[in-house]
């Protein structure tokens, strides 16, 4: 909360706070001159109108906002179901935002909501953001809990999974299976979720003393179309891999359909393995190697740390934050050449 | 709006409208007595505060909510990017309130936002909903624009496809590829669009003349492991089908599943199609034949239509309904067996 009180304005313009409040009102018995005023030197100073301010003191609007950059992956789906479960718990109500992966929205969002809309916010930052003063101002105001994709400079919980492991563990999978030259497929060079990733497959690649130069990590885009053209020319070219790690679920179905189209067994030529929480991993053929990580526990843990705060004085201590462990889940797409039938 | 305004209830409590207005503002003028006489009756009857009532009259909230029962489908998220492409033209924001399938979150929901909070919404309905009086009496105060799901009783525009010719179509398919015991799958007796593929189903037996004995529409749960057993019984009984239509998208796992596990060959032993837009889709094996559709449209549609209402005077006429074709996708699923190579 910004500070600024009716006094605060009443004091500044010289008038009573009688005035100021009837003039906030929008009252008939104030002169348009003296609302204009009051309301302009208001928005001079950030102050936060009285209801909903009265509504924010006394966690009234029962109402939080959720943050994040899509709905299309599984992963957020199933978070989203996590956090409506605790907040319907708590009575409160939970309003979804999507940024579309796209900074400039999410400033828009965030700006949006400082107006006592809701009482908290739980974020997952779009693929863009590489500066965070609009969150960290944004977090002067209200609460708010991090979760998956988080900013790791700003004081507060975060919600993540094991992403460094993750990535350790994914490669050394792939390395035990055979492969000896590794492609991480990235999607974003800001997000904390896939440097983490990185760090942990360029850690298993020496560790396991691979050659660094066959191991590589590329960077794919938003785009379907340009994935497809992306992994196209990959597997078409004199570097082709031998192992695939996707980290995100939408690249599944552009590796899939470069192998069917240029013939490129499955496990045989390639092996797979896709951070996802998609359904479908069972019934591919093969089926989907994935880290599947834990979206609906990570989305209640995240409205959980929320919720309790907003019940106490609204402070969230960094030492909340919490890592809920993923799991490789082992299928055909990753299966040694001398057993490969699925 | 419902109409009531600050005089009406000046007149009923034998106060000064000056009163009723700083009452409403929560002034210190007013004693606590009369303001709680003064909120119960503006509750009673209904009344809308008058800060949201001015910014109802100027649309400025600039807020429109979209209600829908879930965001896993891939309907719903491919929707969701038309009507937020339509909004943002517009300089909107959107509001996603999630139902889950559930008819008393639906009305919790359409309660909750006749506050104020936005302009008008944008709505599918849940598998529960099979009455619709918490609908119309939230179309008095505020625009609705049904999309997909619809509620037909209301006197509003729906933004629909062509479900009934697509059952048809589905269906005729199928038996043009030689199936002659189709069973369609539904998950709900409530939904407009499953009730009308439904009809075209039964209009399609009828017209090619196969047995009725022979074809059937079976009800599936919101449960994957419940939808897994039917389907197992389904394919184990002495009435297995050699043709199956979804009507929903994520029964696709379940329906391939099966077929997996008991070594039942699609298509040769049976032919799937289902209503969906996953993209994963073209890397199944086989590659499952689809009606597709046209979501980012129909939800880009019916965000235009509410808009453009706000920018007029909210009437929304039934006469500006639209209904937007869907597109079968021929794929490996439901090949004829002479050519099943997919």
């Amino acid at each position: 909360m910004s500070g600024v009180t009716i006094k605060i304005l009443a004091e500044r313009l010289q008038l009573s706070t009688a005035t100021i409040s009837k003039a906030l009102c929008d009252s008939h018995e104030i002169s348009e001159s003296t609302k204009k005023r009051v309301l302009d030197l208001a928005r001079e100073l950030d102050y936060v109108p009285n209801a909903y301010a009265g509504s924010l003191r006394r966690n009234k609007s029962k109402t939080i906002a959720v943050v994040i950059p899509e709905v299309a992956d599984s992963f957020f789906s199933l978070a989203l179901n996590g956090i409506e479960e605790a907040a319907l718990e708590k009575g409160y109500h939970s309003l979804i935002y999507l940024t579309h992966e796209k900074l400039e929205r999410e400033k828009t969002i965030l700006k949006e909501l400082t107006n006592g809309r809701v009482d908290g916010v739980i974020m997952s930052v779009t693929v863009e953001t590489n500066c965070f003063d609009h969150i960290r101002e944004f977090n002067r105001k209200l609460p708010i809990v991090f979760f998956d994709r988080v900013c790791d400079e700003l004081d507060t919980a975060k919600v993540t999974t094991n992403d460094f492991e993750c990535g350790y563990q994914a490669t050394k999978h792939l390395i035990d299976a055979g492969c000896r030259k590794i492609v991480l497929l990235s999607i974003s060079d800001n997000l904390s979720i896939i440097s983490e990733r990185g760090r942990g497959f360029k850690k298993a690649i020496t560790d396991e003393g691979l050659d660094e130069n066959d191991c590589r990590i590329i960077g794919c885009t938003e785009d379907a179309t340009q994935n497809y053209h992306l992994l196209k020319n990959l597997m078409q070219g004199p570097d082709r891999p031998d192992g695939i790690i996707a980290t995100v679920e939408k690249l599944t179905t552009e590796i899939y359909l470069v192998c069917q189209q240029q013939q490129i067994s499955i496990p045989e030529a390639l092996k797979v393995i896709c951070f996802s929480n998609q359904p479908t991993a069972v019934i591919l053929s093969p089926g989907l190697t994935t880290i599947t990580q834990p979206a609906f526990e990570m989305g209640k843990k995240a409205a959980t740390i929320l919720l309790r705060s907003l019940k106490n004085n609204g402070l969230i201590l960094r030492e909340e934050s919490v890592v809920i462990p993923s799991e490789l889940i082992v299928r055909g797409s990753t299966q040694t050449c001398f057993n490969s039938n699925k």
